[in-house]
């Protein structure tokens, strides 16, 4: 279901953003620049950080405790590494609002939703889960800008005790920031980031490794050129966040793996017969289907 | 063995290109623009390519028969698609001047060795392999530029019957592209391409198979952002071309795919396992080598 059409009139008083680094210091930014909030309040370990985000203007506040800053907010944005999400939730649940919404920035959602079940208890209504799918080469709140999310997509995973009224309200608020927000369930959101994401970054990281472990290391990067600099572009990815993301979505990456390791089958079977035909043809579906969707027949 | 210091005062007279796309226009523009031939006559098949070149002033001369270019020549570039080598070395073989030169830009050696070694018979210590590491996006003459090899590796792979002088001499051409010149046996530089770019490439095009070929491929690529775009870059490279190399570089390719199906099978366990830390590790690595590689720790 798409949620594409005009952002409603959607105003937040006080938002709250958990871990502000990159997402959650441009998500701040961007409510800001539409004016669609009146303060912003901060909440990072790290002073530097913290400082960073005072500095361009993402927060009008900056605290390391939680229960101070979702005080009084109408939004929650939590935007810290996943492992830190159930902490992060157990602290903010005695002082939530009974208006006030929640919504997050993790990769995974099933993992999200069971962590915010454990400890958001009967406030896990007032909890939208969401996954904007934007990244960057750079973390940290020095790098947010307003314009991080403009054209990206935003996946919502809505819970069946969320009121619709409450997902508009988290979906406006994604939308202000420029995104197309769309819906999947928690489980659907997992297989397909297991398939298009997931998977890849494995790969990635495990063709570097390969390389990396072998005494002509050096001899073979050497002349490494542009297609292993952007095939593995991902295996520079944060080791711990991805550590996580595999851990929390174990399931649906090993049957990704198993499709992956049939198809890759049959390619060495056909390069070990010297099926020039049968590879020609394998490349040529792959050309295509990628062509069509830089060209955009799978947008919508 | 590096070949990085300064190039000779080298000079050709009229020099053949045979196959004037993308990188025989480049080679072109860039003997041109450093004076360093007199003309260059452009051998291709399709006229609308051969006007592209001399538009672009890539050549001077445009003919679709090898044996008309090559006659007076004293240094040829083979640059068509490699399956074309054979005939191309019969056709020049007749004509080809005693103290003139060839040398070819295919992305295989033994192959290639091996159609010349079939061609040129008596004439083999005319020839001098080499492999530019350089694509682009595009294709064609019209995408030539004079630039394309500067900075970029080229490796030759000399063989035994090559005088030193006329390595010397085909070095120097490359060098005078503004490319770095270094050296492999042809047995050498089939093992390390497979290793690091025909197996990227392999990975690549059944990933996106792997996708392309499911009912819910649509909703798939709908969710697919940059990291995917990246890593399957090379999944858009010509069909018949990457046909070619992996048949002509079988047996390396299908040693690298069986090391790398190892390497996945550990990561594969890590994953079944649980094993957070081991998973961690191995990112590490892998985002650390390529950090350092990206470092210019590599480069030689």
């Amino acid at each position: 279901m798409s949620r594409d059409a005009e952002a409603p009139t959607t105003r937040f008083g006080r938002v709250a953003v958990v871990g502000i680094g990159l997402i959650g210091g441009s998500f701040a930014l961007a409510l800001k620049a539409a004016k669609a909030c009146d303060e912003v309040v901060g909440v990072g370990r790290s002073r530097a950080n913290l400082d960073a985000a005072l500095a361009l203007g993402a927060i009008d506040h900056a605290t390391d405790d939680v229960a101070q800053a979702v005080r009084g907010a109408e939004l929650v944005l939590v935007a810290t590494p996943v492992a830190q999400f159930e902490p992060v939730f157990a602290a903010l649940e005695p002082v939530l609002a009974p208006g006030a919404l929640v919504t997050d920035a993790g990769s995974t959602k099933r993992d999200v939703v069971a962590a915010a079940r454990a400890r958001l208890g009967a406030k896990i209504p007032q909890f939208v889960p969401a996954h904007p799918i934007a990244g960057a080469e750079h973390s940290g709140a020095a790098a947010a800008k307003a314009g991080l999310f403009r054209g990206k997509r935003v996946v919502l995973a809505p819970l069946p005790e969320n009121p619709p009224r409450s997902v508009e309200r988290v979906a406006a608020a994604w939308q202000i920031c420029g995104a197309r927000v769309s819906e999947m369930t928690p489980e659907e959101h997992d297989a397909v980031f297991a398939a298009v994401s997931h998977l890849p970054h494995l790969l990635a990281f495990a063709l570097v490794r390969d390389i990396a472990e072998r005494p002509d290391s050096a001899q073979l990067f050497g002349y490494a050129a542009g297609g292993f600099r952007d095939f593995t572009r991902i295996a520079s990815s944060h080791p711990e966040m991805w550590r996580d993301i595999c851990i929390a979505n174990r399931d649906a990456l090993l049957k990704e793996m198993e499709r992956y390791g049939a198809q890759l089958e049959a390619v060495r079977a056909l390069l070990e017969a010297g099926d020039a035909a049968g590879l020609e043809r394998v490349f040529t579906e792959a050309r295509s289907a990628r062509n069509r969707w830089l060209d955009g027949e799978f947008d919508n």
